[in-house]
């Protein structure tokens, strides 16, 4: 028996091994890769990638999964998990034909680079064909997949990155959460009582800006001899296996401490897959994120209830004055925490406030559930963006740059991943109030720099478990209760309503 | 019978796909990769290199080559040639174990990370196991390849990077050259007349020196659209498919203008893989180059013949003086040209000028030839090392990080790679007496910043052919004539000679 699971170990190694390799591959085409290398590098992720999923759905995993299956008394709890998140994985794998991962590896690869391209020329006709093909391959990946009955081909999708989810649940949490949201926006954005923003048009040379970056993610404890921090045209993490996690961030922006949110955000990802046990369980479900719901839980946490806190910029203002002298000498912390909590109607989700930021998921949600039925049409969707988005936020959308062209996801065939920033929101405020508790003082400890202990319980509670439990399953363990909205609205209550004199 | 050739090409491609990532991962461990990276990166080098061997060597390859051979009247010369290179690499390659391969891989990556840091620490005793493990690996290989009889093991190796050549033939090169050279160097070095080296000393910042060399890249004509300039302790060039060919230089010296030789020595070999028919012809020997001697010729041609040239700094030092303003704006053409032709008995290989530089070869062809056949054991190589030193180049070597540590080669098993520069350097004095006669006005071009007759030269003449003649009868096709020592110390003679007044 624990011959058939070393085995399988060693097989499911190699897949994580190919893996890997495709997800450098993807990470060297957004930072270093020269542009005439995009046709080669389509080449190569097709190639791998098809590789990897004739390795991942080969019968022999298939046999040896059984056989563990067969014999599971043998094995410990934690085996158990990673048997039984094994075979979800394998029998989800075993439903897409070689050749439709392989066409959407090269198609993902053609389809970012053009969309990068019409991004920079704010063309969405460029774009569209793309986005039609790439549209019409994750269709098919739904339908090979398939969903329960009473469902939809969206769920299908869910299923990579929120496993067990539906979008009729989705729904029902977005559905109530939107009018307190779209509310408390109003009384904010409305209140005759506006927090200056003293850090605005304040801007700082990029390797100023790069340097605190730096600063904040040693403090945090993002491990730099095991990570690396670079720039892209859109944030991401990449977790390579063992010792090489990578970050991105962006610094060409108007205010020389937003870009600070991004490396934040990219370093709450890269602190869970640094605390993943990969140096001895890489190749398992026990290495891996238990859903991109809990992992944007993380990188939420530290970029909003860390980074935007009082008690983080008690503590990281004088680092930043320090490292952008004499820029924002003359700002106080009362001005800065204002600063950096500014609540605005504004069109860059990755910009966007707290309060504002699950506004732009809904609109994202309802769009993507919209264009994988058909419902809504692809020549369709800059008009349908632009109009939702004035009833949701009040904006009129001035170019698609600003709108549906300002996300790589769908680029990349990435349909169902937007609402699990939502849903990692609701998770991130949940787990912040079990923290609260369990650490009283870690207002003061952050205040001081000190962010060891709050890493330490991500670690132990969170990340060190791998997918041994279940989105929901590890909320109740970790929390007591299962996800509710309500630490969130209470959250961003307590924290607007005094900056705002509502 | 163009169908098997077809299907041949579609079989090839997939392996120099796989290649081409391996070059990438390769890339990627010495320019960007965090240092806890290495363990992960050697296994995805193992199981990548596993995946490759045992693609290039499938009996389905071998069918193909067999079927387009039996009926090699349908194809014409160029496509004969292509079947003859694949037949050789598909008979070189089945001789190989692909566990051997794979553990090749895998202790290249981990022994080039011991390189590094026994270079940095300069501690022979740390990378001494790494090199007796890589090289007993070689060691294997070479006996897996064979060797002609009246041959010896360091044959096989030089099958690998210059095809056909023996260690008889190049000592027949080396032996009466070595004391012609060490006849020049000694005039040189002990003429009372020695250009002054008003360079010396005058550093600028790194950001300014990449500036500068952007400049020269651009000017010769390397495309930085489909290429890119990186930073790394030992500078090299990897071409990774079509549109994608990078180069790698260092600037940590003492003079600012020294850089510029890595630079451009990179940018010729860049130069030569982008001006392979990958476009079209991409996994066939059609676009590769022909041995590292032609290769290297390539290089040190843009080095040496171009980058030491009077002609090329006076276009040159006007450019450099703006980027580097104003650290070197006293200097005149005069002095520029005699600093970057300082001829001195140095320790360090790829610093070295161009009359002392073939001396370092030979040195390390003798020892790595003895290391292969067993008479030099690791444990004497320092030793070894300093007291060869002492008699070519007459001076004693304070450190190993001077001497033995200096160079990557090793450390990855690159054993029979060496001698290949000494080809190359023969061979680019020869091409460069064709070029002169074809290209009268060349050094009026050239300092006018105009080298795109030269380029083109070496497109139609050498780059565009990939394989389709072997390195002599290229040679003898674009010369008239074989490979000869006389090009070279001619050259050197008569360029050296006024500047020592000798």
């Amino acid at each position: 028996m624990s011959n058939a699971y070393a085995e399988l170990v060693k097989e499911q190694k190699d897949v994580a091994t190919l893996t890997a390799i495709g997800s450098l591959l993807g990470w060297d085409q957004e930072t270093y890769m020269p542009p005439g290398g995009a046709g080669a590098r389509a080449d190569q992720q097709e190639l791998l990638s098809a590789i990897a999923h004739q390795r991942k759905t080969s019968p022999r995993i298939g046999d040896l999964i059984s056989q563990c299956e067969a014999s599971n008394g043998a094995l410990d709890d934690t085996l158990r998990a990673s048997v039984r998140e094994m075979r979800r994985d394998y029998d989800l794998a075993t439903k897409l034909p070689t050749e439709l991962v392989a066409e959407l590896a090269k198609t993902q690869s053609l389809s970012q680079d053009a969309w990068k391209h019409a991004r920079a020329k704010d063309d969405f006709a460029m774009f569209a064909p793309w986005l039609e093909k790439i549209l019409g391959l994750t269709r098919r990946k739904a339908e090979c997949y398939g969903f329960a009955s009473g469902g939809e081909l969206y769920d299908a999708l869910l299923e990579e990155y929120e496993p067990g989810a539906t979008a009729k649940q989705i729904e029902a949490i977005f559905n109530p959460l939107q009018p307190r949201l779209s509310a408390l926006v109003a009384r904010l954005c409305d209140s005759p009582r506006r927090p200056p923003d003293a850090l605005k048009g304040i801007a700082v040379p990029q390797d100023r800006q790069h340097a605190f970056g730096l600063d904040v993610l040693k403090a945090i404890g993002f491990d730099l001899e095991t990570g690396r921090l670079d720039t892209t045209a859109h944030p991401f993490c990449s977790g390579f296996g063992p010792g090489d996690t990578r970050l991105t961030t962006r610094y060409n922006t108007s205010s020389c401490l937003e870009p600070l949110s991004s490396t934040m955000h990219e370093a709450g990802h890269g602190i869970y897959e640094q605390g993943l046990p990969k140096a001895t369980q890489f190749g398992t479900p026990l290495a891996e994120a238990v859903s991109l719901g809990i992992h944007e839980s993380q990188s939420r946490m530290w970029e909003n209830l860390v980074g935007r806190s009082r008690a983080f910029w008690m503590w990281a203002l004088p680092v930043a004055k320090r490292r952008f002298a004499p820029a924002i000498d003359h700002l106080t912390l009362d001005q800065v925490y204002a600063s950096v909590n500014q609540v605005e109607r504004s069109f860059i989700r990755v910009e966007a406030d707290e309060a504002t930021y699950n506004l732009h998921i809904m609109l994202r949600f309802g769009l993507e559930r919209d264009l994988i039925s058909g419902r809504l049409p692809v020549k369709d969707l800059p008009g349908e963006w632009n109009r939702r988005f004035k009833q949701l936020l009040g904006l009129d959308v001035p170019s698609n740059k600003l709108g549906c062209l300002q996300d790589v996801h769908w680029s990349f065939g990435l349909v169902g991943y937007f609402p699990t920033y939502t849903l990692g929101n609701l998770y991130a405020a949940q787990f912040w109030q079990t923290i609260s508790a369990a650490i009283p003082d870690l207002d003061a400890q952050m205040s001081r720099g000190e962010f060891g202990a709050l890493k330490t319980w991500l670690n132990e509670n969170i990340h060190r478990h791998g997918r041994r439990y279940r989105a929901g399953e590890l909320c109740q363990r970790v929390t007591g209760r299962p996800l509710s909205a309500e630490p969130l609205m209470e959250y961003l209550e307590r924290k607007y309503a005094p900056l705002y004199g509502v």
